[in-house]
């Protein structure tokens, strides 16, 4: 499965050049992931009532195509790999048709005392959530 | 006395019109305020350490003329008028010689419960030293 | 009439203090002016073709109550005043039925030499969509 | 050789994490490589002036721990690879002696006209400075 989001570019995201600034494309994957784990259940207040946090280690990103204001950037997001205490997701983002960015992300869950924490042990029924978004 | 700090237009903070993004501006007051504060030997791990915060209340931001990259903003700040709960801070911002921006900004100080502090009567110090740059 | 736009409060807006960063408020304003205009057939792209701009000469920005990822944060615009040559709007923003924010822009419209545009002689039927939402 | 280029983390880089939001190491980088291009004598002016831009085609960023406010974060640029139509660089991020991010950028150059450009056999002196910043 894949999990899409769309983000509808502002104004104040793009630069002298006309275009979207790079920089921003990391904050829609974040907006994508966000919207994702509510999806399957596991959004933002359950997690910190969990006291699960789980930050970026690890960010990749291809710009293809340049995109801009008043474009809506469509993100779709899949799981790439689920490691034991790291899982990776990767993003494919589209104005139409047109690709115009793909990119990956590293995550790792840690508890509150920052210890890294088994997370398809600890929440099985999230494992299976995120395997059925895993790509193929 | 007058404060002065020097913020260096990124490029990213231009937008397709090929100027500073308006809202930029506020940040550039937020870092000279910061700056200021800092100066007077009130900054950030003091006034934490205090357990004193001063949230932004009201902000009013004038545009004369456009700024961007790689323009370095000249910000000049006074302290505009203090009150026995408020303060407000007044700002020019200059490219060279000429004024991009006039604004002010209005503050309060709160201890860690949220309770109003009378700043100039618990820290007569402080008071003393933004008197200093009270505009005429 | 009153313009009712919504923003879904981004993890990157919020800053160390937990909050919805101040200068951000700027940028939901001009989201909400943008969408505005489309909404009355004077978007972007018809702007762009006429060469007319828009931009912001004056800010003023109450800040009443913070606001929080994931709050969604609802922008209501309405005409404050129509000069020959200038146009005021003015926002009341909420979280639920909170107001946490109400502002003011000040914009001035300019043909492609930058000349000032008299935008109700030179559009009556935009003037006339503008005077619907007029504050009573 | 090194380049060293120092960014103050500003207050509203933060976000509600208490640490510096990892978008916005991107724009350290960009600033890093502005002020890197300036200080070999190919700034943004002469470039602009010889019809040549330098967009990004792709990112990597490791992130190895947090910064926050008000941490410098010192960046160390060396050039990793020069390839005939391609050019890509390589940061070290530190905050004091903690390596905070690591990451690359990749980079093509190309004309008014859109097309690549070969930019050691166009720019033969700005070549020779970048092999000066290459990575051993």
């Amino acid at each position: 499965m894949v999990h899409t989001y769309n983000h509808n570019v502002h104004y104040y995201e793009t630069d002298k050049m006309g275009v979207t600034h790079h920089s921003n494309y990391i904050r829609f994957m974040e907006e994508t992931r966000i919207d994702f784990m509510e999806r399957i259940g596991y959004g933002y207040y359950r997690m910190e009532e969990e006291g699960v946090g789980s930050p970026v280690m690890a960010i990749t990103c291809d710009y293809k195509k340049p995109s801009t204001y008043p474009d809506i950037v469509t993100v779709e997001l899949q799981v790439l790999e689920m490691r034991p205490l790291k899982i990776s997701f990767c993003y494919t983002m589209k104005v139409g048709e047109t690709v115009v960015c793909t990119a990956t992300s590293l995550h790792c869950f840690i508890d509150s005392d920052g210890r890294p924490v088994k997370y398809q042990e600890r929440y099985p029924e999230l494992a299976e959530k995120l395997r059925e978004y895993l790509k193929a």
